[in-house]
């Protein structure tokens, strides 16, 4: 009789490598191997070659990139999304996507479990696993490192695991700090990183984008256009994502700019510092948030504000596939409805500044805004509206006055008696 | 018999200087000029002297930096406020402050008025005007430019206004640009800013701080200290606020740090374009945000996002003597409470950086972070915090199934048919 | 050569009647009057003759109910929406409409203006001109009451004009209280309602429904059908939104439910009191609350809850056609897909209860519910959720712990000494 | 030696009092029973004797009702707290303290852990520890019902544990609902709630209330005064909260008003369904609202709603004794400043209406809000206020225009034709 099959999210590293054997000795699965391209970068050829020789009974390879750019990060960048001001959420968007890959397979196969290998400390397993539920409340998931019959504490009792059954040990990517990399971003923690007190190290840690002391002294301008807040082309040529994001990538990392390091909250209650490499999307978001400051008015830049708040604590938490993210989702697709123009910014050494703007649909009217007074604006409409803007506060003050000197509601403000010599 | 008094915000230049005898020819007042010193940097000797001499009957120079910079400033650093996600908001917390030293002068001058120059396109008029509501709803306001009986409408008007009369026309300051400086920030507007399209010229524009392009190649450490979100030291230099703000002024304005350009949404309804200079602002919030990481938890680091949402909008809508404004600093006090450290910088030609931080407070806890479990936390609570934290995500895939193939409820994530070649 | 026309907001009452000859007096435009039926109960035939009698070109009488119950109320109901909590913004959702349809006729007749009768104290004023704004900002508003050419300050200036030019005088309708009513509400103010300290005079006042004590002994009960959030059908009856709402008006009328007396904040920064009567839409909202409590997740509430206090805010200030409003539209409609199911109530002399609801997508699970521990749910999962869900706090008492019992950072919590005799 | 100590959360009920022999049995504890009187109305003396005769070493009864009221309801009250829009959050509110008191005693007993008979599908488990973590990080909690040395599944198993000890098994109080009740609420669940289509069986199920239909015809006046938020009177009879909780629950009780019946979102991610019964709390409820409705001004009044969603979260969720919760009760508390005044209602049969309220700080301004205009306000001031405010929206729509006919931005907006016959 056949037997059950589980998918395993395999990345090809020593982690979901041992998974294999494991999960057939411990479960006495079919271990079906999948592979998802979010734009690691790595060699999927020899990996999936690994997968098999290491006992997996199939291994697939899914090139998600262009799905990922296009329906994970367009939605987070027109929303303007950070998390705690800062993440761009590189590792959080593509969580939910990976996990519903492997429902898809899961469904395909006919699996009754999926495993992964995160950690149990994470926001990781967090992400995968509500992306599952979302889609088989009915399946099993199997997180390895949390699993009672995993007994393997260490890299070193990993490798012997694997050398105790005469299987390969993956060579050892560069392990020196925790990595996730993906298109649109690399995250780096451990080493320095745990002592808050330490300065990163950048020029061991960085990857894909140099030191701002080591960009190029001329600096570069980039120009961007948007089409309802999603970028379609850089410096003038259409793009996809995929190709715009490799570029910017290219471009951002060779200027030093994207660079974050924070002491961010995680999901599990704790605080971690983690180092993120963003270089492309920094761009990007400096170049999408001068389109919104063009062509949204203040009522919606200021309520968009919100909205960006709830929806990074939903990406962060893996809480993609919900109807809070589908509505704040189509929230935000409603104000990106004019937004379309182009961006012009300066990269240079690290910073990224503005070098100019343009929208057909711009809200900005220069014959308004200008100090020529024209015949839009009166500025003697400006009395009435001072008048009533700021009635709440004469009816206020007028109360304080009637209820009595002695009395005065608010203290704090007292006047002050200024020198008058 | 005595004539009435006006008290004047007096600045010394073309505007405020015209008004003195424009208000003695218009409305028969005694014109008190009032010279609110918040940093413009002016010599306060010489436009006393003017103000006389164009016949102010008296000129008074308050010295408001402290005051400034310790109750107007100090709050919105605390809250980290940012005016749609950018500008700092030297000009809007300035101007609560003048209008209420210009209440306090006309309590002891027994004005029945005050006055400003303040144009009729700008948020300044509100901000002046609320001010001076919220303390004495009695008063008259007299807003020149707004003045039925003002009909000067150029620099050239003025200026002859002034010769007809046989007055000093006061030299020109630097009139290129529209500015507002004090001790926090200076910004402009006008010239090549009123068309999006344009970049700043930078060069020609810059008051405080170079160009990063001209700033140092060896960049700059920069460790600030702060005791409850307040900054008290710069380089372990204990330092008064004015001072410490002279110094980081310094710093950052030869690092070339703290430029932004943005395209904003005035409060009377109309964009405009500036650019701002903040060099030591622009450090003090990078280094409060860092303190913020390490000190508030994520359920008040998140919340505290909305309030300063809510609280910017209020600084730069002129509403600070308000019960709301009270309340929000009220909130925001009580935050601060732990947020005593230290954060080091890194300033690198236009680009600020983490290098560090340290709190006694920190709730960054290493033994829980790192990735070696220990007693605080088991691998396993993660399985059941996942299990209820994805329970809604569970019941609802489950209600969908339940309902039916038929009718996909959630029809935007349908999943897809990968390949399986 | 034809004058200039212009589209006057006509209700038939003294002020917009008297309006038709002033507008010709002192515009010389050709007056086309437009009325406008929300349900206002008005005989429109009598009305239509008097504009003409009175001097009006032409006067149009639109049936606008079907559309503003369908395309005004029900997103409001959708949302929840209440201004201040309770006021369910009967008026404000109307004149949005009205506003439009003025603008459809100004297109169509090719008028250069519009005309309403809206005092300078309220917000209808508001309402109207944002929503001709939106629409027209070529065209001309003319606000009667604001006219610097009105010099009627009184209904007895009103009556002496009409009787000058020899036109008749519109009927007085009990003018007792003013008020504005509609399929919706009617709202009543004036009379002892300018006193907070008063009782409103329910007996006299209420037009539309009874007293609670007048209200049968028996009750009733209503049951609702919703699909997406929107209701369809009455005690198991379809019914279109017209039909609805009249029902309901009369069901909820006869119970005594609905009545509203608030003392509100008015957009143009003043405080008002008024009585509401809203008696279908007081039984509208608590059976959609119920659908809403069954159908959203918890996120998905809460959120919900926070952009229905925006959404309220932007309908009673006029703010109806605006991206905003179309944004947060397209989040509460993504809410709605499956708030589909019935409501039971019980209506008793002036209150509202619960009596039972249903959905098949009803998100409440009895099997995880009750008490009695299924498989979907194991207590042993809660262990691991607190541990994380309440890792934040442990983590700040250790925090607090280790800085020492001297420096309590958490003072106002100390812990007491409890009585152990 | 000493055994080590375990403070009981002890309610007298059977599952607390097996609880006591279960600890000596498989922890081998002292057990110190500690009563906490928050308002149950049970009888504590023969609770303390039930509890040593069961096998704890000491059994404290500690009165909090006091304190309850004081320091947990009122910050609720001020804040206007509902949670989902109708939960008082009265079960909510009480545990905080409980837990903290059960710390008090564990300092001072020198106990090593304690333990609650709380159920692990509910919020209150999570209610207690979140305290507990809160002030004693390093106790150990034990959750008799989710521990894994505990067997007893049912009340029939727990009472055979009783007898074959030979202990006195509790006389069984009216266990047809699942109940919490004290001084502010009683909350049933269970039975026929179990299914959200039922009605509630309210004869069956109230405990303190009436149900509307049996309540006086006459129905009852009540008059509540506030000082800064928080009532001191009823009646005009000057009342600690104790006494004041007291009578207004009679009067609330015997007039049937305060019945929640609400499908609520528990923390643990599942949805339940209760009815409430808070009559004094309604009462109060409806009072402050109206204060607050006298005396904010509407930016107050409208961000505090927002403070409300957020603290009713924290509350829910066990979040007391967190520095948000400080933060929002700082903010709080600075609104109820001059919340000061009385409010008069009308309690008829289950329904509660105003009938009057007053405040010498009250922001409702007679002269300015009535019809007639006076010198404060000007209806030509309206115009400028409209123009300014309206400016977003009349720049959109000439962007419009001048983007072009063929490429409406605004397509949901289409004007319509309307007939014109």
């Amino acid at each position: 009789m056949a037997k059950d099959k589980v998918i395993l999210a395999y990345s090809g590293g020593l982690d979901t490598t041992v998974i294999i054997p494991w999960l057939k000795e411990n479960y006495d699965y079919d271990v079906i191997a999948v592979c998802i391209d979010v734009g690691q970068g790595d060699d999927w050829e020899l990996i999936k070659g690994r997968a098999v020789k290491t006992g997996a009974s199939a291994c697939y390879v899914v090139d998600a990139r262009q799905e990922y750019i296009e329906e994970y990060i367009w939605p987070a960048l027109k929303a303007n999304c950070k998390y705690e001001d800062q993440y761009l959420l590189g590792t959080s968007t593509a969580r939910p996507l990976i996990g519903k890959i492997l429902v898809e397979y899961a469904r395909q196969e006919g699996a009754v479990a999926i495993c992964h290998g995160a950690t149990g400390k994470g926001n990781d397993q967090i992400r995968f696993e509500l992306a599952i539920k979302a889609f088989a409340p009915d399946l099993r998931v199997i997180a390895a490192w949390r699993d009672p019959k995993w007994d393997m504490d260490s890299r070193d009792a990993e490798i012997k695991f694997l050398e105790d059954r005469g299987l390969e040990v993956p060579m050892k990517k560069d392990q020196s700090y925790s990595r996730d990399e993906n298109i649109w971003h690399i995250s780096h923690e451990g080493l320095e990183l745990e002592k808050t007190e330490n300065e990163p190290n950048y020029k061991h840690m960085l990857k894909n984008t140099v030191c701002p002391e080591e960009a190029p002294e001329a600096g570069e301008y980039v120009k961007i256009e948007f089409e309802k807040g999603i970028p379609v082309s850089v410096n003038g040529k259409k793009m996809n994502g995929l190709e715009l994001m490799t570029e910017l990538n290219k471009i951002g990392g060779r200027n030093g700019v994207g660079l974050v390091d924070i002491c961010e909250n995680r999901c599990v209650g704790m605080k971690s510092r983690g180092v993120y490499e963003t270089p492309g999307g920094a761009i990007l978001y400096a170049a999408h948030e001068m389109i919104d400051h063009l062509c949204l008015d203040r009522d919606t830049y200021h309520f968009k504000q919100q909205i960006s708040l709830r929806m990074s604590e939903l990406i962060y938490d893996g809480k993609w596939f919900t109807t809070l993210m589908d509505a704040c989702m189509a929230f935000v697709d409603k104000t990106q409805e004019t937004c379309t123009g182009w961006v012009n910014l300066k990269l240079y050494k690290g910073s990224i500044r503005g070098a100019g703007s343009y929208s057909k649909y711009s809200l900005y009217n220069e014959s308004i805004a200008s100090f020529t007074t024209g015949d839009l604006y009166d500025h003697h409409d400006a009395q009435g509206f001072i008048t009533l803007f700021g009635l709440p506060l004469k009816v206020r003050a007028m109360m304080e006055q009637q209820v009595g000197e002695g009395q005065a509601v608010k203290e704090s403000k007292n006047l002050k008696k200024r020198p008058t010599e």
